[in-house]
């Protein structure tokens, strides 16, 4: 072959987007509780895709599946649900970070204690994980994953405290981070939230079953009513007897991530008292407003682009319009492609529609702006199906700056906001202009007068670089605590 | 388990639509050709998913390969485009219709003749196949597959002709019904369309190379340049040394199928000269000046709806909405489910976005309508998130009669508009109101001043009953002509 | 990697045997006819590994599965003997001579007749099958498979009689060459034997159910009495009501192939009247008193030398030892390499027991002698493992001439027999004496004085060159009735 | 389907015999390090087939690939042995003994210690391995798996020890029972025997490079020279520099296992300086002495029972034959059924070879007997085929205790020779005589005068119930140490 390939897909538009690490569910007292948590997990699947598990416990015995792969392709069958047996479950779907996929890094992790099993699986990061696997190795300790979950568990393992919930709070004492845990023990369902609240975590109620669920979407689909947001530092213990509230960090004031409203979360979801959605095209608006331009059509960046693009739209008039067809029948090959070839141009996931924007002056609108790779071949992408002026508008601030806490991020030499100013960005991506929502911008779409630079009302880092929660182990010297030197092949 | 389950999707809005029966591609003189080819089905794969097919020829021998399942699953690798060598290339998405699917129904099909090989595969439906068939087994003829493109090549098989064109042209002459065929022999590559043009045919080229393809979407994937439509009736034939066309019906006009512009075509593609995302919006303006309605929102049922719905907002000034939202992550299992429970409203293909909705009187948007089972989930859904009002409107006319050309339709008492008159089907969907676009009002928004009734433009019996070849097939007993009576599994 | 590899096997001791390519089985009249049928095709399967097919009929329908593999693998599970419902089955296992493996070559074969369907096998070649395919493409049939029984298939389909038996019979009276055929209409389970019986055939009974298979074995396994075999050139026709018998050529002296009783059949069954181990140890004995030998021990080449060492042993008084183990946990792989590296006499399948062989003399039994390739490494092993002396015995005389009856042979250039004279065959394998059971000492196996040289007993050319049926393929010019001209994978 | 299954097995000749637990392998400083430890392995397969293991260290890192199934299914191709890069490895072969299989039991077993990783594997059993565990947990450690092999690595992760060697040590010193282990760290390949040689390790060298083996057979498949036993009780330390041992339970004599000469050994290997076929058939010839009995031939139990009945064979001078056929394609289906349906007889992987059978006195040779449920149904065959007599002999004693050291043996009351008298098995089995050989036969074969009851050669508790070590966690409740309450599908 030479010069056409299959393989190689350069023009995902997914491609450059932040990931997020993973979403979280739990259900105590339901019959059907591994079929809710699959179900569940599947409306969480946008928050992670390369891996998925559930944990039940029925009668005397906790019962996991593990699989890499989508919750549907695993957990969708009658066989896999009825070996999930019991009316207690947590679920977790994971993207990884790095490294290879392997299936000992999948959650929940499970432990068998002094007083009883747990399993546990997390949404978001530990700061400090690194630093204490080291100390923990040191002290005779064998980790067998590379996730930061097993560092909660070998914590929870060797504290002196008897009681299950106070080793669980002895354990996340030690963490740094944000973080969404749940676990689940013999007779306990327990949450927890990061102390300023960073990663999502909710609480809903099914006939009398508690739920606990990364976002609202995931009660949604399973008709679970929602009862209120774990609060930012909580420790929420479920028992058939009621539910129990523990505040070990003290209370004080939450700092949710602004990401979960800009990429991260479902725009059917609610969060923080606002829909998803709207607050999306309420970007979009303050964006209009913020940049105007003399255009002809307003087209999306599918598909998280719509939102903000709709918004956009109504505030200034200019019609929206599909300039950009997804093709559907992506199937899983093209997604895991098994050589890199490079191809010139070939479009597998989206073409452009050229009959609204031969001739036109085109507002593009996309959610936020990363390395900018994909950026580039879109704006061609337009140019080539005969666009007269291509007006590229960001429904977010630069990324400037890495993150910590669970997403994805570039090095930050390879955001591209990080390395170049305005103009750069514009040659660099091909625009006739370029333009971001502003950083109170973004703050007066969510309805506050802009951002309160004494007490940030969210956590912003990747715009302002003010991370709110220390960052141990960056300032360590890790050789010991890196994860295991094996590379496994299942 | 006892409620609730992962498998049944009740609720998958693309259940009740219509299916078009497949989709060809040919190449001829590209060193890349079953790359190429490739490439060309996955921009077609809309018209057909469960299986697709490539055959080449390298030098002197034909290298097919057949698969179940999606194009990208199966014809991405590098492996397996390698194996189909060759610089002329034929392939063919099937969608069935009926029965279990096997492999060796699944085309192109190939024969040997005397002189020499010929692969072929079509889309559409020989409405005399089953009498002629009936007709070839009593002179000895043993057909292996239940396609009717097995009847073409018997019948070429069978010519007394010396020539492959004429022994093509001899068989074609015997076929009634819809159809576009695409033939591979070892020195042309062979396209041909029905008498009426019914159903479509492009020709492109790229870089010298001709290109054959169902539609222009799959020209574009390519970067091919769109040349003309294939002729109703030509059999046009590509060698190395140029294009030569045939007309052995005689010539007389044209009358496609009005159905590629309601649902199959893909937005993208250029349709008689039309661009097909733009027919979908006038189809929806027509419809909001036919049926005005006092509302707050405009929500398409997607994906299909988008365009009408765009362009009922935008004639009626209603604000377009997503106020459903598509879950991207439905894994294969849940297009094959193993095994069907009945389960309570799971939603797990489509959400409401209950922020859109709540408390607003609702015109939703959607391209047809068929039996009706999907369209009263939907408006369910739309009721339960809290819609005030839920109008209905479908940007085509009532579906009242079968299909025979290509495209499974249920059988006619299964079709809701032909059971029940305007108020009942209301009643039956629960909305507050029910429209169609009128019969005149599609021709008006393809540019006519109604429909011709002497000598119609289009094809459009489903809706008018008016079919325009003869239906052999359903006036004989077919007892002996049925596919063989093997029931066979891989 | 450098200079190891577990992927070649150059030491299979079982790479240099002839290859059986079919067997057949059909049951008539049971209500487990498919699982039966799968039980009698696992007892033949060392006929054939590659591919294994079952046809039934259930009421109004044959139902089909085919497969490459074994038996066991595919046909072993109740889903798939489920589904081949029905009373009446056909099945076969095959060994593929030529080409890759696709599935359309695996029989049973099918075909819907104007009269109704039939499924038809068989264990064989027909001599004349190119010429007759010719002829039939010429004619206008389209071959579809590169498998002789399809031209059986396509004569019946265009006979001009009425009755399937007639057709049949019709049909093979077209045919040279040798067979065992089984076929299945919606009323009949039909056999055949060639003119000569060359391929075996039986008759058993099951409670009544008429049961026809390749060997006894089959009968065995699932508990049916043997009636009897069925003649040369005998149709058997089984209906609910009876058996019938025709014999469209006449009747003759029957000449069974030799081979069957020196390496395919196996050794628990009993064919013409003898008990294959018997025939087999018969050998061994005559091979003793033909060519004594001074020596500690007789070794036989596992598993097929196993008999004829036995009475080698018994007849010469030198003890019987294992002096070479087998390997049992050779799994799929080994026998399916995906590449082919040299290696360096790594022994994945046998090993020598040195015990038994170091500083003896060793006599080692072998049932025949092919391309020699295997026969070197194994003298050699015998020598690395400490023998004095190596005397090598074959239990058949020398194989000078190719088979054309359904025995894969090598070209005759490759048979050491047909290049070399005896002496040149000991020096080049590397034994210090080496020596063939003579063809009169086969005869007298056999319970005659000698080979009856004016009408001999058996089919015996590959060591007599003496071809007992015409050869009609062999002296025409076969361009166009090759195998259709298509590579399939899948 | 009515009466007949394809699935169930109840005539599966090795389904009552003895299972060891695994095999082990280790080399130091070859090329083809991983390739030599799959084809090692692959010989030692006997051992166990239910999964096996590699681990390599290649520069900085360790490489791991373990897989449920054969040794030729998942490492015989160049993709595998490639990533298995490196210049040591160690691997293992396991029988599970227990529960569903899961891959976190599959050895070798890995950790990373302050020191650095190190990986392990054993065969063999742990006698206090549950109170060891029980205490781990009750400290603070997370045990992941259920194997015993995990303890090892927990001891050695929290020896204060600064040296992996003396860390090796200390570990191995709490542990009781009867074991061959192998480690591997980034510059040793370690082995260490039980203090009574229990379990078998024997060491090799291939130019220059360590071999570590379960059996002499793994030597010469890589054509590895032998260089002498792992002595009972040593620990040896290979380096690049040298070869080192240890004593830590200091010196005392070995008692090895007796039933690595009965069964569980191949053939083909030499263990304690004795040929194990050699020995096979002096159990024979012994046997023939104490149980002569008038009879016509000598008919083995295949394939075990082979050498023993050609010893009683030769010493009896009742003729060999083999009366029993073993099917070799006996697919992966069968050794692992799906379902377990009842058959009617149907021998899958056996026939009785009729023509040596009837009207004969048979006497039919076994290595052992366990539970008797298979030597019922071999006598039965036996006597379908027509035998006058059947006279059952037993190459061992009567296995009367279990077994705590590392092989799979029922509960006691589960096996016949301790529920049932000598005539009381011999009326169960259906036998006309019985007999086991004695023994102080058993131990005149192996070149003693009898057993030392004083101080007993071999271990020999399955015989004799003289355990000759502390069975510390039978006695001791281990509610708490059990493994953890996991189920666990991959």
């Amino acid at each position: 072959m030479s010069g056409v390939t299959l393989l190689d897909e350069p023009f995902d538009l997914d491609a450059d987007r932040l990931k997020e690490e993973c979403g979280v569910f739990g259900i105590l007292g339901h019959e059907d509780a591994s079929a809710l948590t699959a179900l569940g997990l599947h409306a969480l699947q946008h928050r992670g895709q390369e891996a998925a598990g559930i944990v039940t416990f029925d009668r005397d015995q906790f019962r996991a599946e593990r699989h890499l792969g989508l919750v549907g392709d695993h957990f969708s069958n009658a066989d896999t649900i009825n070996r999930l047996s019991g009316r207690a479950a947590i679920g977790h779907v994971r993207y990884s970070t790095s490294g290879e996929p392997v299936l000992r890094n999948v959650q929940p992790l499970f432990a068998e204690l002094e007083g009883g099993g747990i399993a546990i699986c997390h949404n978001g990061h530990f700061t400090n994980a690194m630093t204490l696997r080291k100390q923990l190795i040191m002290d005779g300790a064998i980790c067998q994953s590379t996730s930061d979950s097993e560092v909660v568990l070998q914590l929870l393992a060797r504290s002196r405290e008897k009681k299950i919930v106070d080793r669980f709070i002895d354990a996340i004492r030690q963490m740094e981070g944000a973080y969404a845990l749940v676990a689940l023990t013999a007779k306990k369902l327990i949450g927890a939230r990061d102390p300023l609240g960073i990663r999502p975590l909710v609480l809903g109620d099914l006939n009398g079953a508690p739920v606990l669920a990364s976002e609202t979407c995931a009660l949604d689909i399973i008709g679970a009513t929602f009862i209120r947001e774990v609060e930012n530092g909580e420790v929420i213990v479920c028992t058939p007897g009621g539910i129990e509230s523990f505040f070990p960090f003290g209370k004080r004031p939450a700092r949710p991530d602004i990401f979960e409203y800009v990429y991260f979360s479902r725009p059917d979801s609610v969060l923080g008292g606002r829909s998803v959605y709207d607050v999306r095209k309420k970007f979009g608006r303050e964006l209009a407003r913020e940049s105007t331009v003399d255009a002809d059509v307003v087209v999306p960046v599918p598909d998280s682009g719509v939102p903000a693009a709709i918004g956009y739209s109504q505030e200034s008039g200019i019609p929206f319009e599909l300039g950009i067809i997804r093709n559907h029948y992506v199937g899983r090959t093209f997604i895991e492609p098994t050589q890199a070839i490079r191809t010139l141009g070939v479009k597998l996931k989206h073409s452009a529609n050229r009959s609204q924007i031969e001739g036109k002056r085109v507002v593009l609108v996309d959610d936020s702006l990363v390395r900018g790779t994909t950026s580039v071949k879109i704006v061609q992408m337009i140019r080539e199906a005969g666009a007269r002026e291509v007006h590229f508008r960001l429904s977010s601030p630069p990324i400037k700056h890495s993150d910590y806490y669970g997403i994805d991020t570039p090095v930050r030499e390879k955001l591209l906001a990080a390395k170049y100013n305005l103009d750069e960005m514009k040659s660099y991506i091909g625009a006739d202009s370029l333009a971001f929502l502003s950083i109170d911008g973004i703050y007066r779409a969510m309805g506050f007068d802009g951002r309160n630079n004494a007490a940030p009302q969210f956590t912003d880092h990747c715009f302002t670089g003010d991370y709110p929660t220390p960052l141990t182990d960056l300032s360590e010297d890790h050789d010991m605590a890196r994860p295991p030197r094996l590379v496994e092949v299942q």
